[in-house]
């Protein structure tokens, strides 16, 4: 196999810890307003709506809409599941919707990065949008070489024309192109147009019960620990 | 004036010099050629294709194609203008394209931008296309957050439409944005969309005798002698 002129990386779970910096964000405003509430408990459930509020999209019932107004959507109906819908204004659900931006790195994503940037281009192929991809990057120091994803394809992963909108923006045939995920479906997808895949365990995305996505399914290209070991 | 949450830049001129740098890649062909052209002429002729090629988009008629294929279409016509077409086969035009790709910034470029890339987010509002921004951005050490510019609004500048989907990307209103250009038509044209406006002199851009753009024309919102300055 040839060396990929560009990775591209799902972001959610396989770079960043989601869950934890969503539980403490919305740990911080529970505190604030003396609500005792599972900050894990409701990251969980944030996240929960994040597969039926796209399938919406990908299904054609409605138009493209980036996911932070999907993210606001849905905070909206967890924030009523947990009863606490009176305790938040318009302008603090949009304050709590941007934990969105400030998602912690796993501890081999930065230098990983910053190694693999030297020899390729890097970027995110996200359902993330462009704005909530630059903020989220300058916060956890993800030193992309440009955003793409969703946005550019209008779309939502794992979508067809999700992956190939990447390697079109760069002008890569989707065989120079590596997919780095944690999700084995969202290599699946990747895999199927043609782009090269790499699998990467992130175990305790989803906490000590994970049970999905421990291992490498399919036949990918490449199996990595650390995202410092891709880079080597 | 608040400060702007983005500064968006035009990068043709305004952080690069795509004269001498053309025309240093295109003397190395030249060279390796012996063929004795005038490199500097070459170079300008080869910009003096861009307007016209983009004008068939901006007017509708010819569909959006990126600036790349663009620049490849005016290579022919002016390596048959310097009568020299049959030298160069397929291959070695595709090659001289990619000196697109290798343009030298102004000598305040990269470490104003570093400085100034710490409070704001700066990207690329440039007709180049996001897989010609990324590899210039690559060569040139131009540390962007993210790449906007044409493809992301399939239209070229000055229409509306190219200022308002940077603005849109990044969901922020047109008057948190501004616009760095050393053309004080490209800032007109943001201005009218409700950006703010910058305005930066880049005399030799030209060279010599370069007669426009040589100072700011419009009640532009800010202006300053390099992106130092800016970022100070």
């Amino acid at each position: 196999m040839r060396e990929p002129k560009a990775y591209i990386f799902d972001v959610f779970g396989t770079l960043v810890d989601w869950r934890s910096s969503v539980a403490r964000e919305a740990g911080k405003a529970f505190e604030s307003k003396r609500l005792n509430i599972d900050h894990i408990a409701f990251a969980e459930a944030w996240r929960g709506e994040y597969q039926p509020a796209m399938e919406r999209i990908r299904s054609g019932n409605r138009g493209y809409i980036p996911l932070d107004d999907l993210h606001r959507e849905n905070l909206d109906i967890i924030l009523k599941s947990f009863d606490i819908e009176t305790h938040f204004d318009e302008a603090e659900r949009a304050e709590l919707n941007t934990a969105w931006e400030r998602l912690d790195p796993w501890s081999d994503v930065v230098s990983g990065l910053n190694q693999l940037k030297r020899r390729a281009i890097i970027a995110p192929c996200s359902n993330g949008s462009i704005a909530l991809m630059t903020c989220l990057a300058k916060y956890a120091g993800l030193p992309w070489d440009c955003i793409l994803g969703a946005d550019i394809a209008q779309n939502y992963k794992p979508q067809p024309e999700v992956y190939l909108a990447c390697c079109s923006a760069l002008r890569l045939k989707s065989n120079e192109v590596m997919m780095v995920a944690a999700h084995n479906s969202d290599l699946e997808a990747a895999q199927e147009e043609g782009l090269l895949t790499c699998f990467i365990p992130r175990p305790a995305e989803y906490g000590e019960g994970q049970m999905e996505d421990l291992e490498p399914t399919g036949d990918w290209d490449n199996a990595i620990d650390s995202i410092e070991e891709l880079a080597r």
